[in-house]
């Protein structure tokens, strides 16, 4: 066979087609070197820090200033038009899905007015429009305290290094109405300078110190869920801390560790209660929302999974490889977070997802119905005479089952994190119930009652809220008083303080 | 650079030392040409029927001399050795770990004797050996049907061959005793001319042609699971067939459905039960081992892996792939099955398995302790002159709970297979034995009650079987009797069945 230099030798003219070919292949390569060189240009033009950010700056938009994809995405928080199966993005009105809640909280702001979450772009908005919050005229008016703003702001780390910690928490919801206006965003969970992952709220370092563990030795994965679990957390307001009596200091209770059964054991130590419930005055727990908790049992955060992995998934820009700030159902986005490990359509993914939902929703359920029962047995028997003594093992019954209905209610995604846990949850629950209501029934009878309780008429939020005694007229009203007199002030005073903070 | 017929004319050894190393590296390739042939060859004598295997022939080592290697690891099934957290292969007395048991099937066999199960190399020892088929002197004697025989050997396909389905699942257990000898094995699940995998027992394809489903068309990969189905299943003994009147005709009841409720709802319509309860008179319902069923609720299952890709993986011997007969727990072999998807540690795989069978366990053993206090109010009832109409509904919850206490309990690896089902059928059954013992609390001090009934003394095995009042002395003895009287004869009775049977 005759090698290409023989050719050439016959043929001069296909020496120069290869000459001529190369030239052109060599010549595309550098388009595509240049393509790419663009690229990373742009990418260095981008991540690169432009304007300086001031040490703890509140407001998204400065810091969006250096990462505008961070901060857009970050910004499509507000969007709701998503909605699973089961609850999501939307502003669902919990309390008209669900009438039963309103009686399982009686006596607690919950039952006033309870909306599903939106995204973390409305939670200054959210926290002002509820009934829970009241319609305070003054800063030392109203139902809940400075406390309940901890969670809602890049203001409170800010706050907290002015006041400093347990003087930011002293007082009422008020109090702080001017100075926490920045919704959930960058400084919440980023250092302004090298914006590496931080932590900036005190109560997540306080629970690691008193467990004898270093924060500040957490790996980068682990951040990308512990800055999560700043406020995805169950939690409570301690007002009998050493040295901060009185103060209600933000403490989680994983002294003894994170599961239904180590919380409650701490909540019972300390005789902690949230409220008492109007019916059956039990000394209640309310459950947060233990989401880091949970999903540090099952298997994706066994597995090493991060809430980011999912949550805020990587996303490609123009060249750019960047974290997708959106954070929303990993529903909405099953191609760039479930699929990135799963080999499954989508739907079959989701349809998993909805499974779990649906099975722990059952006997969830079932749990609720028990609950209001034992809530409205008790106040039969508290109004048929039943003494403190009579009442007392039936009280800690109600407490401990409602303790692990919320457990399993109020957690975000619990029963996809770790449906296994939550149906072990669900089911101690109803022993508990059950506990209770066989108590109840004995002694109903001792106490002359012939029959059963009758189950109150729930078929809608207004008729729960009428069962309960709410006074729901007045808390409307109150609520727009605030809304026309003190929020615009509110909101004026935080423009001009934000304006002098730029000319400092 | 010079090229190498350059260099070979200026020393020409080179080119002899080249000629040589290709004869060297040619001789290798045929050497390894050889060892591979050599291996096809091994393979194809192996996998190739040397022997003709008589249509239904019962005797495993049959086939064995055609298949060693599957008939070799299927023998291994006699291995006891392993036994996870749980339990698993060995001979473990399920009744003195857990003498509720005992209460719970009180007026049924199971109270009597309930072993651990071991491979299927004991199934028929086993069988023998149980109180549970008492000590028949003579084939009309006994406590169980015929019928009972029917998953355990690979004689029953050959039975119904020759008696007819209806004939043979006639009289009583000791009436088969001389034909069935051969533990489950080969000719339950092949086709002895084309290996293929085959139904041999009529309650399934009865089961699918009743559902409309023909499993003529089943895949080869769900063939995988649908041979295990056949005897891995919920099933009860129907006396009530049209036409087979009297006849316990076993019978999947899958008409509805494969649910627990389904199944249920199926029973409740032919108000079928197994026995009636000795303490409660609840008219029981005793689940088998929904396997299959709860194996396609899982995501397992739902993924499309079959009962062999886990419990039979492929092993490879001398050259050869084959399929592991040494029908085992996974855990035993996590490298095999676990670990040719999943990319984790065995002993974090095996964690994962250990968790979710705790939790599934710790909520089940509620229910076990509800119902045990629900069959003995239930009885104090009675004995306090309740009448059938005040316990018909409290018997029914009884009926509902156990079904689905039984379900998660009875089902091998249903903890595993599908722990969020099974955790929904626990909760579900804790409701049902919940009401049923609301009712008997407000009943019991109707019929004059003071106090409560005390739970029976259940620290072990024989203090339960002498509270239901079981003569076990007497059953023990019965036994021995049959092993020494009844079970020779019947052994040399087939022995001589066998042996004509080659002469034919």
């Amino acid at each position: 066979m005759k090698n290409i230099n023989d050719r050439i030798k016959e043929k001069p003219i296909l020496g120069w087609v290869i000459f001529i070919a190369s030239l052109v292949g060599v010549f595309a390569l550098g388009l595509l070197a240049s393509s790419i060189t663009e690229r990373r240009a742009e990418s260095t033009l981008i991540g690169k820090v432009q304007t300086t950010i001031k040490p703890l700056e509140p407001r998204n938009e400065k810091w969006g200033e250096n990462f505008p994809r961070e901060f857009q995405s970050y910004y499509e928080t507000a969007d709701t038009t998503f909605r699973s199966k089961h609850g999501g993005g939307a502003m669902v009105d919990m309390l008209e899905e669900d009438p039963r809640l309103v009686v399982l909280w009686a006596g607690y702001g919950f039952s006033k007015d309870y909306n599903q979450g939106r995204g973390h772009a409305y939670a200054v908005d959210d926290i002002h429009n509820t009934l829970r919050t009241g319609g305070p005229m003054h800063e030392d008016e109203g139902p809940m305290p400075a406390t309940c703003w901890t969670c809602k702001s890049p203001d409170v780390p800010r706050l907290m290094n002015e006041l400093g910690v347990e003087e930011y928490y002293k007082g009422k919801w008020a109090r702080h109405g001017e100075e926490v206006v920045n919704p959930i965003g960058c400084a919440d969970c980023h250092d302004e300078k090298t914006m590496n992952l931080k932590i900036t709220r005190p109560a997540l370092v306080e629970a690691f110190e008193r467990q004898g563990k270093d924060i500040q030795k957490a790996t980068h994965q682990e951040m990308r869920s512990l800055v999560c679990a700043q406020c995805h957390v169950e939690y409570y307001f301690d007002k009998n801390l050493p040295g901060k009596e009185g103060t209600p200091y933000l403490t989680f209770p994983w002294d003894k560790g994170m599961s239904v059964e180590d919380m409650e054991a701490y909540f019972d130590e300390i005789e902690f209660s949230d409220w008492t419930h109007k019916l059956s005055r039990a000394p209640m727990i309310k459950t947060q929302h233990p989401d880091y908790e949970l999903h540090q049992m099952g298997i994706h955060g066994q597995r090493g999974v991060s809430c980011a992995d999912c949550h805020m998934p990587y996303k490609t820009e123009g060249g750019q490889k960047f974290t997708d700030h959106k954070i929303q159902s990993p529903l909405n986005n099953v191609a760039n977070s479930c699929q990135v490990c799963h080999r499954e359509s989508e739907g079959n993914l989701i349809q998993s997802v909805y499974e779990r939902q649906d099975k722990i929703k059952e006997t969830r359920d079932e749990l609720e119905i028990q609950l209001v029962r034992a809530h409205v047995e008790a106040k039969k028997a508290w109004d048929l005479g039943a003494t403190e003594a009579q009442m007392k093992a039936i009280l800690k019954d109600i407490r401990h089952a409602q303790w692990r209905w919320d457990f399993s209610a109020a957690s975000h995604g619990g029963s996809f994190h770790a449906p296994v846990e939550l149906g072990r949850i669900v089911s101690t629950g109803l022993v508990k119930a059950s506990d209770a209501r066989l108590k109840l029934s004995k002694l109903l009878i001792e106490l002359g009652l012939k029959g059963d309780v009758p189950y109150p008429d729930l078929s809608s939020k207004e008729k729960a809220q009428e069962f309960i005694g709410l006074p729901m007229e007045k808390l409307r009203k109150e609520k727009e008083e605030f809304k026309e007199k003190v929020l615009p002030k509110w909101k004026a005073a935080a423009e001009a303080r934000e304006a002098g903070y730029d000319a400092k």
